[in-house]
């Protein structure tokens, strides 16, 4: 083993995992956060409604336009809390590495984490690392569990959703997709199309002001398309989508040239929510106060008339948008 | 892509993976308590006092004499809380599963995590599956989150640990390493030794009722002896063991004729405790009465004296445990 590199060693209960932990994972996340020495740590939720969610990262390349895996390691957890109504306070983490990564890396990696959990505003309180055998590991493989407390505000379920809800998008789809697509080199096209990776939380918190609000969710792995089946499968009604959902123009532009349809890649910073018709245009101005929220539009509505996810075209055509079979892009987040 | 192995579709949000998690994790891990419409789950920890913790798991082969990585993903994480002194309610689940893996493995995996759920009282509440690339991912890996509330009891804490504690521990020291090492193949040896791998909830509480316990942990990486160390940098004491620890006679053979000293090989389903010496012939008695704890015996004390990990052997002598370097075993959890 040399020093610049994970080796199996680091892995193993002693010394080197020891080291390893305290220069990198506590150097980064703090040491009054991150209790070495305990097994479990204590959290305080101060009463309110505790709720969980976990999420697993896989993303190549781990460095990419807008961000790395320790960073969205942060937002896609958080971002699940969010959208579920709750406030994010306290994470944990497990990172898998794979042996033979540059340590420079990881701390890379694990300091660009740190900020995005410091931004956030949750604690990292706990943590395990284990090492992977060379070839087994894709360099880093993290998974994160988030714990938050629900936040004032209407109970949002799919079972909440009315025939003549509208659909609002916070931004344009298909961002983060396209950027990881690009950051892999295996097209030969160079662009400068960033992640949208970001947390949602202002958004969130910026639609639960509103009662009519009955549901949010943040469209990753399979994109807006497989949100809409989702609605589709848990409501019974269908899901019409116009011709006003955001794409930027590279992402439309690499997507067409790739075959790619940007409905169905990756968001990372984005909410989708179904609200009540009548509170619609007014949660469309509150989203586009925030500086994440600029581009929020109406992307569609809830109809009983199919119980199928449709697509109005730009010239007044319809398309029937099927559920994702085939993986277009894997390992994205 | 065939239907009996796992593919990279079945990790791409759409229909393969929604029919993947509704046929095997939904399925055994039952749909009241893993909802896979929402981003986040409320948890009810009845105004106790919420602890966490998390753990990763690589163990190879993923099935071994005495359990496999689904139940080792369970007693794991809910031995963490119970050693912090916390009773697990609920866990999350991560699993990163490689292209290729058997999805009748997967399903046999899954259905040992859920018995071993239901046994140690935990509900599964939320969850997230990846899927990785052929030749990336060691057929599967889990990452468990665990939360708990905490039970009456003392504090634990090394802090609390005084010149001339007892150090007691709940049953045979090595034998979840011996039985990986046996199951790889590797040294062409067949042996019948099982992994220790259960959880230790009750030993855990049955300590708890005494007020001198001080501090307890569950000797999994790195073994007894890499326990010691970490009660001699967290306390500045030494901590003499004797000869008294429990190994089984087949895995004391087996590390005998391989080169391994069990104290350094991993446990997952024992409990060292460190607790006033006052109390500890108590505390042994209590232990004993459970199946789980018939062997437990006095190992040795905290001792102001030496601030090293000393080993006294049966013939009067005295040996220095360093602290573990280079790995014994990769991929022992």
């Amino acid at each position: 083993m040399d020093e610049l590199h994970i080796s199996l060693a680091h892995g193993n209960g002693g010394r080197f995992m020891r080291e390893l932990i305290e220069d990198i994972f506590v150097r980064h996340l703090g040491k009054s956060d991150l209790d070495t020495q305990a097994d479990a740590v204590p959290i305080a939720l101060g009463g309110g409604e505790a709720m969980i969610t976990t999420d697993g990262f896989t993303v190549q390349p781990l460095e990419f336009p807008g961000g790395n895996i320790g960073s969205l390691a942060v937002h896609g957890t958080v971002n699940d809390l969010a959208v579920a109504g709750a406030c994010p306070k306290y994470l944990t983490l497990n990172a898998f590495i794979e042996e033979g990564l540059e340590i420079a890396v990881l701390d890379r990696l694990v300091a660009s984490l740190a900020a995005a959990a410091r931004e956030a505003a949750v604690k990292v309180s706990a943590g395990d690392t284990k090492v992977l055998r060379r070839g087994e590991g894709g360099g880093l493989y993290l998974a994160t569990t988030g714990v938050g407390v629900r936040l004032p505000g209407p109970r949002l379920a799919m079972q909440n959703i009315r025939d003549g809800d509208r659909l609002l998008v916070t931004g344009s789809v298909g961002d983060h997709g396209t950027a990881i697509m690009l950051a892999r080199e295996e097209f030969g096209l160079r662009g400068d199309i960033l992640s949208d990776a970001a947390p949602v939380a202002q958004l969130a918190k910026t639609l639960l002001q509103f009662d009519g609000l009955r549901f949010m969710r943040d469209p990753t792995r399979g994109g807006l398309a497989s949100v809409a089946h989702e609605l589709v499968r848990g409501t019974g009604f269908g899901v019409r989508l116009n011709s006003a959902i955001p794409v930027k123009e590279p992402v439309r532009a690499v997507c067409d040239m790739l075959g790619y349809d940007p409905l169905y890649l990756a968001c990372e910073g984005r909410v989708v929510a179904v609200i009540d018709s009548a509170q619609a245009d007014a949660a469309i101005a509150a989203c586009r106060d925030l500086p994440a929220g600029a581009d929020t539009a109406i992307i569609g509505e809830v109809s009983a008339r199919e119980q199928r996810v449709i697509l109005e075209t730009e010239l007044g055509g319809e398309r029937f948008l099927e559920e994702l079979e085939d993986d277009p892009l894997p390992r994205i987040c």
